[in-house]
């Protein structure tokens, strides 16, 4: 387990741009409606990579910088005496333990989701900017793990088997629950949280137009070695749609 | 039937907490579009298990604490003088006879939950916060009463028909009409009736894309005896956003 | 045809209480989407049933008391010179015509109308309080009359088959182009229209679950000797919303 | 390709109306949900049709009168030293050079119009304004040109073949991606992509209601002959709503 630092110490340990995008990511979800007033983002510290930096447990719309706190990748405050912690939060250390190329980490109740996490229908990807979905998000049953329970995500044994249901996806469906993303950054996160909520609606929509065609395999192989075009325009426009203009 | 008590008296009955949730639950559930112009919530007062405490007739969007009354569960007003009724209140004091465990119902038009109150496909969980739907939430033909009218809930034979369609459960599907949640408290109410929408659509959706997978048995049982995780966080950001910050 | 009025004996000659809900009747119908840019509701004049007041041809979100105008029931205006009409003020005289019972006629492209327009599927009564779509809406197709052209109602033979269409229904829609509401009243052509739109929504998300159970015959005969309960409590909250608190 | 103009020739070149326009173009279509973060709308020069005026690449709310500048058709700035330039300008070129009817383009991410694009039903017309879809938009993929990539039209040879799908459409989906719409003006482009997202919900609503009736082939050939009515209101409408009142 970390040892607890210095209050100074652990302020300085969060680079302001990555505190800045944490809170702004809070607040585009929930403008979006991809967070509820449940859910969580986190961020990996790149300088720590055993620690990541998680808003206490409260409404994801409400975050501000003085709430981010950072936790050990079991789930410990790595400072003493923080006690609102999120009951998910197992999600993000047991991922993080398990992919070390993940940066950041997002539990949501996205609407549009649910009914592919209740489906036998895969999610695919729609348009290019959604190519992340692959073949299709995998579908984790928490009964693998427990056949009762909230079906929320608590035990660190629920946690390892989500992760080995995410696998190397960008995206895992829980049933009868959500979803978690992971990207290589918040603002990556974020943009395929947004981008796989408008997918679902699409392809429910395509569904009832009859044969949807999706990206094809080379489509989506290109996408695995090409940046997108200029991502951070649209985290600039959520911004400040979230945030106001001031 | 209960005796009038002075002003003074049923003032002091309404527990200001109490009062202020049914406040915020009128607004609330407008703000989500759960209430439109037309139905009302309402709470048994815990101290006296024989009357309850509703809005006088009106929309439920403009509700204050001024407007809030007490009934007896036969409908008539603890306070002389009192005329403003809905016509419907036969279905809070019927509910509150049939179910001593009852501390609140609803009743509204949620849109979403109309088309299952008009077809026999059961409106079903989703998700673990819709776990009190159980195996479906029943639905009340109000022909089973009355071969005509226009189905409202009138009278005392057509709330104790409804009463009965509910039966022990948390939700009963009005035909041609809407719905009636009950709850716990208020609060409970509320939750349950936000989810019910949410879940009516999701389930739609999810019949788009083929065979749905509900909740199952032991995890409808096992939400019978456990508590929601920190419900009042949803709580307090609905009424944050319905009521404004000031 | 109606010869001119003086300017001051057209002024008196709308009733204050009219003028005042034709206005909100813009607003309110703007501020659900039933009307859109385009789209026009009128009221027949009950001391000059040969005439109706009716806006200018503008956009109804912006009408004010000041823009509105009599029109006999050939479409010319009272009050010599005016010129801006709408294209297709025939359906407000044609209707008036061959219905003396109807006092208010709204014209519009209600967005979930239009799939029953075009469809074999008929637009029927999902709750009580739309009871007045009877056992189904009726369709007009303009081909009735004309081959070709741009699904606009504005010559005399047009209205004339309208009208006959629309037959002693509450509700007639159009094909390729939206539907033709009456009433008793503005308030009740309003709420007709907005009742309409949600009715649609939840008729077809109903048939994505199957069978549908609508109304029953004695339930939709009960409601045309019935008054609705209280409508003015939806209309004044309506009001309020769209015209401000102010 | 076009020798740079002084600052002061590109400034008069733009007329202040057609200015004017293109930003309320802007404005309109990200209030509309039309454009989001991406996309772009120009307008072709009608004193240098060579030429064609489009914002720098930047978010379409954001774009104001200092924002729009002059490409040739071959997507190199008027103006020596602009470098903020959308990728995908080679749709504006090659279409205005394919099309010389053309006076306005669009490429946007409609989200309603995404279903059709990876579906073989065809988008068609519901109602008489949306008469400019014909007997069914053509679809544009990609694969004709690139059997890998992110679905982006960047090149000279993908700009062409998008423009020879498009032919004589007005409008033209693109598989994965979005859609192309086309205008004799600004307005009338913009028209069309609001008309166009609204026609594909209620025909995806109409899908599930039964066989759909479309537009007939002779209304469709009315409307290449006859103008719509006023189309302007609805431009002033749009406007003032997303530019406000000020």
């Amino acid at each position: 387990m970390t040892a607890p630092l210095s209050s100074a110490a652990v302020a300085e340990a969060c680079d302001p741009q990555l505190l800045d995008d944490l809170v702004a990511a809070n607040r585009i979800l929930s403008h979006h409606g991809v967070l509820d007033a449940y859910g969580h983002i986190s961020a990996r510290d790149p300088r720590s990579k055993d620690r990541y930096w998680i808003s206490r447990s409260m409404a994801p719309a409400l975050v501000t910088a003085a709430d981010i706190i950072a936790l050990d990748l079991d789930g410990n405050p790595v400072r003493a005496g923080e006690t609102r912690l999120f009951f998910e939060r197992v999600i993000h250390g047991e991922i993080y333990k398990a992919r070390p190329d993940v940066m950041a980490v997002l539990h949501n109740h996205s609407p549009s989701l649910v009914p592919f996490a209740n489906s036998d229908t895969r999610l695919r990807p729609m348009t290019g900017n959604a190519a992340f979905l692959g073949e299709g998000a995998p579908v984790f049953d928490i009964r693998d793990v427990d056949n009762e329970g909230d079906l929320n995500i608590c035990t660190r044994a629920q946690g390892e088997a989500l992760a080995r249901a995410l696998g190397g996806h960008c995206l895992v469906l829980l049933r009868g629950h959500g979803s978690v993303v992971v990207g290589e950054s918040v603002r990556q996160a974020v943009r395929r949280a947004i981008i796989a909520e408008t997918n679902a609606r699409q392809q429910i929509q395509a569904t009832m137009l009859g044969p949807v065609h999706f990206l094809t395999a080379s489509e989506i192989e290109y996408a695995k070695r090409a940046k997108p075009k200029d991502p951070d325009r649209a985290w600039q426009l959520w911004k400040k749609k979230a945030l106001g203009a001031g």
